[in-house]
């Protein structure tokens, strides 16, 4: 499917189910697939942080595209994450990602380097002149360690540079700016879990959460609320996203890194649900201890998720 | 050459020279290896900050080492970096720069996800398992954004897990801690271009200096004044390079990023003292001026390098 | 006037217009006051990071809050800024503020020192046992360096230590956790010009903005649409207010500091309202340019405010 | 005692000593600037990072300078910090010490607003023409959270406007930079206990060390060995000093924070010496448990310091 007119709606950033080997367990990501689109969301994110893209090898990264775009068939668009340090590396991706089917690619500004808004311009320049597809930034200070700000992105977007945002700092200041100065088409998408009402209150165009791949109903109800202006159904279903997003924070701080916590916690959430067949997180990352699934178990009862 | 007994003396981290259209220039790459071996270095670190390995493609990356390696054809280490985000893709670098021919890999901490200590603990017994190949931590905060302790670094040593670090933190406290600490056969480089007498002076086995593309000589003269205690004629040797090192602030900080800036001044040095053929930078760095240039050359002169 | 029931509304952090010479001067000071209630507002906060505290000596804090107290005598509520680095110097400024007519006392967490949350619960907990008043803590991690967390603000909130937080975070997830997990009676304030409407859409009761300074009246109107659940209008409205905070941009961030351009923007604007004599800064802050001025006076004429 | 010459030796930053309500102990400071005197330092730093002058009330911080320069009577040079935000408050401090009888101020950047190096100039500038006394700036980027560069640092050393550094930052490539580049009669502190026999290699001319509280006699001793070249003994010195600073790691990260953890390290060995009365710290600091106390008078009497 080719990208044509504005992205909007829910668009979840799908995780990747691994084997206890650590291979890519094709037969669970195709059930997720089904357990997401089933839910009516308007497009997949395929190697975004929810994806572990980090952590897969190139080889796994094309079998995630291969068997996501191969298994929606055009019937969504597939956006594909080409997570890497510079326009080069990213650019192999880009290849990479589109040859396995996808229909647009999400990138981040450089990291390791250290480097210069100049330089993130250029980057983004160099990457859309040279994929042949719709180039989408991913702004995630978190882990790229720089903020994309609402100059620099109007810019871009204002030469058609890029399609889109997706954007996961949580400055919602920034984000009204984005919206206020952006062209017609260009798609304004939040990957705060916990702020989807506010972003659409903003005029976002889309949602883009990890918690989206355990309760993807709850999103698409959340965006139909909002599109519609029923702020208070929109509000009243976005506390009790927040409540389940607690999840994140199961896992103990003192034994794993945050990163651990919060894919552990989506993956259990998944196979406690039966949508998957393991939880098992990619090397180095810790699994959450026994109790600590039980706990995640308790949110998702309380949820009506069980 | 495999690497028996501890490293040790001056490695530099080899620049990789470009072609205008951004392709590893081979022949200009030979010539810097020459340049460098034939100052009397003790061994070569390929595909580090310095070798732009965060812009270079897996292709590039090959290339890089098969050339170096195949050129010393053994007569002295060559160390490669497998520079990504986790285990798995670190791993698929590991095989790849081993299989090219390098005698050992150089690899950071977990970097863009949110990690933890125990996680990093993890990751490089991991790799040291899986690569079969002596495995040095590179620390280097201002890429990865967070520093290895030196409780880590020792923990690890004592397991043989580690069989050194290359330590371009600036930070000669853990450097005294992790020197006063580590087994016999642990090898601490320094990777800091105007602290080399002091490292050395704490008890350093080496040096890894960037600016040693550009003054192999000055390195290798000052690395034998602090191996002999001679510590009057390291500090006039140092004071010398400091000043060389002065290239990196050239570039202007209004216009481009840091590491535009420093690796734009050593190839510009390479490039000006005939080494390499161009000076080219991979993107999405910027170049330096013609008055930037200008000023390198300057401090060349002054320092009798032209 | 004492705090009774909990604090709402608009209550803006009152500038301190300075002297040439860099006394306050309390004739605009007063005409500043007059200025603010004849907007509507609801209360008022002395001594923030607008007033300039940080600039400010012991015997200019009193001077303001004995001019703002002694002037608005008891019509309604005065909060006045304690900012300090640790404990005992904190309470010495409670001390002086509450004896110069304040009602309330705003502080933040300890900074300057490298703290804890444990030290920072207990910093709260005795400055309520003995500052004798209603404790307000000011959450502004851009000038404190930590963040207060949702876990930690609703223990003191809980345990009766706080009437309430002003959040100038930006964090408007952990705002929303704070507003869903506070006792009756606990004040959620945001100190974001720009998130006003967000921030009461999710249940904050009042808004502290520097930019309303420039312009109450529309943050009284903001906050009345929004008490009133009119979301289009409140929108609206900080369409208005946010385009009008472009003001704090327009210094150069080349030459000076970002507090600098902000202050200087906000006392720049006040002067040619003709509220206050000078726009003056503190020192070390450096003054706009008079290129600048003139853009902020098109900012107001834009606006409607000249 | 005037400031004539250029600072140099061992100045330590005097701890201040408490009774358990929280008092400045006069008695105890007596005592322990006898032990300083005693083992020959040759000046004094009062109301540094390590007098917890950042917990002291202006009340408290006037009885320790009166207290330590009426009793050292001129013998010696005390120099005094004046900690606070921004020029106009510490210029109330620098009058405030200098009348107690302080010889020379101390004095960071600003902090807690958003400055800019222009701005910072400024300040110190400033703070030397209307202090009427010697001004060293004080670089400690883990507090103020911005590093003097030394370009800053020699452009206002080179018109007289500073005395001298206290570089407590750890950056020893800066600290050479300085070295090199300040005009004679500039003095080159260094506050990093670790590092001394490195500073001094690189010809800093004195050392204010927090742990020198405890050991003066070790730090006059490494001092010595350095200004006479004697290489290897100051090295075996610093050694021992290093292993004796692990006592600022006892306290439990998970419980205090590291300036609790420090400060309650040194005021612990300093009672346990029979040195001062208490070891309380300033609220809301907290206190060492029993266990850890232990482990401190393990590390003194390792070092026969018992």
């Amino acid at each position: 499917m080719s990208l044509s007119g504005r992205l909007a709606g829910v668009i979840p950033p799908v995780c990747t189910p691994l084997t206890p080997d650590g291979d890519v367990d094709t037969g669970s990501l195709v059930r997720l697939v089904d357990h997401l689109t089933g839910a009516g969301v308007d497009g997949l994110f395929v190697l975004g942080s929810s994806s572990e893209a980090a952590f897969l090898t190139d080889r796994q990264r094309r079998t995630v595209v291969e068997t996501v775009a191969g298994h929606v068939g055009g019937a969504l668009p597939v956006l594909a994450g080409a997570i890497d340090m510079t326009t080069p590396r990213v650019l192999d991706h880009a290849r990479a990602v589109l040859a396995a089917g996808a229909d647009a690619v999400v990138a981040t500004a450089p990291f390791y380097t250290r480097t210069h808004p100049a330089e993130i311009d250029r980057h983004f320049r160099l990457l859309a002149e040279r994929a042949g597809a719709p180039v989408f930034a991913y702004d995630l200070p978190a882990s790229v360690h720089s903020k994309l700000d609402a100059a620099l992105v109007l810019g871009l977007a204002a030469d058609g540079v890029l399609a889109g945002v997706k954007d996961s700092s949580g400055d919602e200041a920034t984000l009204r700016e984005i919206v206020a100065g952006a062209p017609a088409g260009f798609a304004v998408l939040t990957g705060s879990e916990v702020l989807v009402d506010t972003a659409l209150f903003l005029g976002a165009d889309g949602v883009v959460p990890g918690l989206g791949n355990v309760d993807p109903h709850g999103y698409v109800r959340l965006y139909r609320y909002g599109r519609a202006g029923d702020w208070d159904q929109a509000k009243e279903e976005q506390r009790r996203l927040a409540a389940l997003f607690a999840m994140v924070h199961v896992g103990s701080p003192a034994r794993m890194g945050r990163g651990s916590a919060a894919l552990g916690a989506f993956k259990t959430a998944l196979a406690l649900r039966g949508i998957i067949a393991h939880a098992t997180l990619a090397e180095p990352q810790l699994p959450l201890a026994p109790e600590e699934v039980e706990r995640i178990g308790k949110l998702l009862a309380a949820a009506d998720l069980l």
